[in-house]
C-alpha cells in the first residue's frame, strides 16, 4: 500500500512531530533526572479527595452510563465553573453557564476553536516563545503563526503593530499568566493595549491560563475576558489539569453563544460527547473541598520547588553560564546560556552525557534558528532534594559541552 | 461581532445539524414514548460490576492521574481486544496491539480517520441508508457522500460498480453487520465480492462494526479485516458502547502502522490523550467477567423486546400499513409505510399527536428525498410490556395522520 498517495494534505504534510515528545522518550530512556517536564508534581494529585469523589459519583444516580445528554458538559460543572471565576473577578458580564463549554483538556479547546475559525492561507499571531503544540494545532489547519516577541511584561506591542501594518490575522493566541515557557505574565496595562489593538484591527483573542492559580507572590493579574467587557472577542480556556490532575482530561472554553453553537455541533461530528463520570467526579471535588486552602498548598510547594532549584542552579549552573528569570507562578524557569548555538545539541548531549534533562528552548519559537541559546526549566517535580543534584548534573553537563565545542572549534 | 464573517469555510457551511438529536429533543419534550433511541437499554449497563472495576482502578497504583505516556490507549486493554478478536476469527495476521488505537467512541476514530484521510473534493462511499452522523463527519471535510443502495444481504455491488466507473473514492464506510438503521448484515460472499471491487479500484473500507457481539440467531458473520488477508486496505472500527456503556466513551481503530501513527499523532494535536481511568476500569471489567455469558444474556434480552415489538407491531400498526423486517440482531427494525409521502412529518405528528416517537428513515440516507416513505423503530429500550403501548400508539398516529392526510387531499 503506498500510505501518502491516500493520506490527505494534512496528514502528508501538516503534521508536525512533537519535538517534547521526543525529548521526553530519550530522557526517559536514558532515566535522566528531568528538569524538563511540564506537568504537575504527583504527588500534589489529591488523589484520596478524587477517589471518593468519584466514588460518591460512581453511587449515585446521576446518568453516567449513558450517551450524555449534554453536549457541552454537565450544566452543575459549568455553572460551578461560572460562580467561581466570577467570584474571583474573572469574567465579563456576558458569561453565563450557556457560555461555558467542557473540554477533554485545553488541547480540545485549541483544537475545536482552530476547527471553527481556521482556513488554509489564514494567518495567526502568536507569542515568541509559546506553547509548540499550539502552533501544531494551527499549522495542521494550513495556517502561518506570526510571531510576536514576548517581553517579561508580555507581548511586545510595537512588533505587533508591525506585522499587523501587513497582514490581516484571525486571532491573537496567548498565555498571559506564568506563560509557557517563560513564566512571564502580561501586565494589566498590555492586556488593556493588546485590547485596543484587537479592536482596531479586529482579530479575536484565545486566552490559554492554565497557570493562573499557581501564584507565588501577589496578585496573578486580570484577564483579558473581564478587561474586554461588552467587546465579545476574547475566548477564554481553562484547565483543571494544573490544579486537580491531568489525567482527568478536563478543561473548558468559554465563548460568545454563536461560537459556543459551533463547538456544540464540532463535538457531537467529533466525538458524540465527553464521559460524564469524570465531570461529575471533578463536580463533587471541587464543590467538596476548601479550594483556596487547596490551591494555597499547591502553590506553597511549587514556591518551594523553584526557589530550591534557582538556589541550586545559581551554585551549580550559572558559573556554566546559565542566566535564568525569576518567574512569579507557574511550572516554568526560562533562561538562556549565551555560549550555546544549539541549545537542542545540547539537550541531547545532556541527556547521554549527564543523566539530565533539560527543554532546549528554541523548540517553543515558532520560526526555526530563533532562541537557540535559549533552555526551559521545570521546577515542577522538582522536589528540594533533586534540586541540588539536578543543576550539578547541569552544570557538569554545561561543562563537558563545553569541552567538546571547544574541541570542535579548534579541528 | 459578525460571527459568520470570523467563521472558517467548514463552520459556516459544512457543519450539520442532527437531525436525531433534533427529534430525540422534541420526543423528551413531549414526554413520547420513544421507539426511536439508538442506545443501549439502561438496565443491562452492569453497574454493579462496573463500580466494582472502577474502584480497584481507582485504588490501585496505575498512573490514572497523569497526563497518559500512551496516546494510543493502554496497552493492557489494546492486547486484550487483539486476542479476543484473534480468538473470535476476526483479525488478519497482520494486527497486533501496535495497529488497536483506543478512541472517544466509533465517532472520535471516524472523525479522525477523516480527518487523515480526506480532502475538500474527495469522494466516498456509503450505504444508503446508513448512520448520517458519519456522514456528517465526511461531509464536514468538504467531501461528497455517493449512495451505494443497500439491500438486505449487503450492498448493491452492481450500482457500486457503475459509481466506480465515474468517480474515484477514497474508501467505502460500512456497518456490516445488524446495520443502523436496517439491521440488515452483508453475507460474506458479498463481503468477498466487494474487497475484490475495493482491490481493483483501489479503495480503502472502513469496517463500523458496533453491534457484532448482539447476535440473536445464527452467526454475525466474518469480518471485512479477516478476510482481507494479506491486503491492508480494511479498517475496523469497534466499540464498547453498545455492550458495556456508551458513557465509558470507549472505542478502537485497527488500521495499518502508517494509519496508526497518523491516528497517533493527530490524538496529540486534538487532546494529548484520553483519561486512563476509564480504559483500565474497561480492562479491570473485560479481564474479571465470563464475557461470552454476558454478550449471550444482552443478546437474550434485545431478542425478547425485538420479538415483543414485532408482535405488537403487527397487532397494532401492520394493519395500519406498516411493513417492517425481522433483524439477527442489534437495535433496529427497519421498514416503511407506503402510503406515506413524508416520514419527517409523520414523526412530528406522532410525537405531538400521539405521543410516539419513531425515526423518519428518511433522514439516514444520504441524498434528500430518499426513502420518504422509511422508518427505523428501535426495540433496543422498550421492553415488552412497553411494546404493546407502543405499538398502539403508533397503530393510533398512523391512523389518524392517514385521516389528516385524506382531509388534505380533499381539501
Amino acid at each position: 500500500m503506498d500510505w501518502p498517495e491516500r493520506f490527505n494534505d494534512c496528514s502528508n504534510n501538516r503534521l508536525e512531530d512533537s519535538e517534547i515528545a521526543a525529548i521526553m522518550r530519550v530522557a526517559a530512556a536514558e532515566e535522566a533526572l528531568s528538569l524538563a517536564a511540564g506537568e504537575p508534581f504527583a504527588a500534589l494529585y489529591p488523589v484520596e479527595h478524587l477517589r471518593e469523589s468519584f466514588m460518591r459519583a460512581l453511587s449515585s444516580d446521576l446518568p453516567i452510563w449513558g450517551y450524555s445528554n449534554t453536549r457541552a458538559g454537565i450544566p452543575s460543572l459549568r455553572k460551578w465553573i461560572e460562580e467561581w471565576m466570577r467570584s474571583d473577578g474573572l469574567l465579563a458580564e456576558w458569561v453565563t453557564s450557556d457560555n461555558i463549554f467542557i473540554t477533554n483538556g485545553s488541547q480540545e479547546g485549541l483544537s475545536l476553536l482552530s476547527e471553527c475559525f481556521l482556513d488554509p492561507g489564514d494567518a495567526v499571531l502568536v507569542e515568541s516563545p509559546s506553547y509548540p503544540e499550539a502552533f501544531g494545532v494551527f499549522r495542521k489547519f494550513g495556517v502561518e503563526c506570526l510571531s510576536v516577541p514576548l517581553l517579561p511584561d508580555g507581548p511586545d506591542v510595537d512588533a505587533m503593530e508591525a506585522i499587523l501594518a501587513k497582514h490581516k490575522v484571525k486571532f491573537f493566541y496567548t498565555i498571559p499568566t506564568f506563560q509557557n515557557p517563560t513564566g512571564f505574565s502580561t501586565s494589566d496595562e498590555k492586556k488593556r493595549r493588546i485590547l485596543d489593538i484587537a479592536k482596531k484591527h479586529d482579530f479575536l483573542i484565545l486566552e490559554d491560563d492554565p497557570y493562573r492559580n499557581l501564584t507565588f507572590e501577589g496578585s496573578p493579574g486580570g484577564t483579558y475576558l473581564h478587561a474586554a467587557g461588552d467587546d465579545e472577542r476574547v475566548i477564554y480556556l481553562g484547565s483543571f489539569s494544573k490544579i486537580i490532575a491531568p489525567g482527568l482530561r478536563c478543561g473548558w472554553v468559554i465563548s460568545p453563544a454563536p461560537v459556543t453553537e459551533k463547538l456544540i455541533k464540532l463535538r457531537v461530528m467529533g466525538t458524540l460527547c465527553l464521559p460524564e463520570l469524570l465531570q461529575n467526579a471533578i463536580m463533587d471535588f471541587v464543590s467538596g473541598i476548601d479550594l483556596p486552602k487547596h490551591l494555597e498548598a499547591l502553590s506553597d510547594t511549587y514556591r518551594g520547588h523553584r526557589d530550591a532549584l534557582i538556589l541550586a542552579l545559581r551554585e551549580h549552573a550559572c558559573p556554566e553560564g546559565l542566566e535564568i528569570t525569576t518567574p512569579g507562578g507557574g511550572f516554568f524557569l526560562w533562561g538562556r546560556v549565551p555560549w550555546i548555538r544549539d541549545m537542542s545539541e545540547f539537550a541531547y548531549f545532556a541527556i547521554r552525557n549527564g543523566k539530565v534533562a533539560i527543554m532546549p528552548g528554541d523548540i517553543f519559537f515558532p520560526e526555526n534558528g530563533q532562541g537557540i541559546d535559549t533552555i526551559r526549566l521545570s521546577f515542577s517535580k522538582v522536589i528540594p532534594a533533586m534540586a541540588e543534584e539536578g543543576a550539578k548534573r547541569l552544570g557538569e553537563a554545561l561543562r563537558k559541552f563545553r569541552i567538546v565545542q571547544e574541541e570542535k572549534k579548534s579541528e
